[in-house]
């Protein structure tokens, strides 16, 4: 079975922020992503305060380089304005080297 | 990079639930939640049988104390009375101590 | 507390794949499943090329061995064929011993 270890980022964030946070995604390294509606509430969730906001959930496949990079851009470029909650676990993928970046296989 | 080790706590559950579900999560510990909606099917899914159920997926960054609190509770008053699936994965969360509770940082 | 080591095996497929999809991780030894609506891109996304496609994220906890079956079955039955995106990762389910199929415990 042709399976690779990668890391799962999971973004979420503001609904506005969708179209933003997804092409950056891209430009950084991903070779996809996966978004779903939802709506909460946080210290940093999707609104302060006790009204639950209305947000998007988004999802990406990355090489552990990839993530490490997403990462710090979520810290410097997301957090200082905007409401992101970003977590990343480790996964196994069915045909993962289709998520590595083309440029990282040469 | 200001990364924490957390506990990603997922559970699904049906949609008249998710009030009480996410206000007993805050009253536990959870300093926020993200909530999907979803539809399902399972032994202890969303319905029993063969007709496919409307449910909410409900996700918590929490500390590990926090989590064994929501499983606990999650055993004891969620599952002798409601179709509910809860399971947890350790995760990196950027800027994860904000997820902290302020009661647990003292 | 009554927990259980137990795989979650997630995948995003076209919409219309979701009855095929569902169906067929139930045969396999699944014992439910939560799928949600989303929408994505990807080399092998939803749809290949820059228009998000709109896509199902279905979500099943299974025994290990039943997560083998999966991957194997995605790899040579849907991958060919379909867009089709599968990972996998270990985690903590309450009262987990629902989820494994009768005839694994025989």
């Amino acid at each position: 079975m042709n399976t690779h270890q990668l890391v799962l980022v999971t973004l979420v964030v503001e609904e506005v922020l969708e179209e933003r946070v997804t092409q950056e995604l891209m430009e950084m390294g991903a070779s996809g992503f996966t978004v779903c509606d939802s709506r909460g509430r946080g210290s940093r969730g999707l609104r302060t305060g006790n009204i639950p906001g209305q947000g998007v959930r988004v999802e990406a496949l990355v090489s552990p380089e990839v993530a490490d990079v997403v990462f710090r851009h979520a810290e410097s470029a997301w957090f200082p304005h905007y409401a992101v909650v970003a977590w990343r676990s480790a996964v196994e993928v069915v045909r993962g080297d289709k998520y590595v970046e083309s440029r990282e296989r040469e």
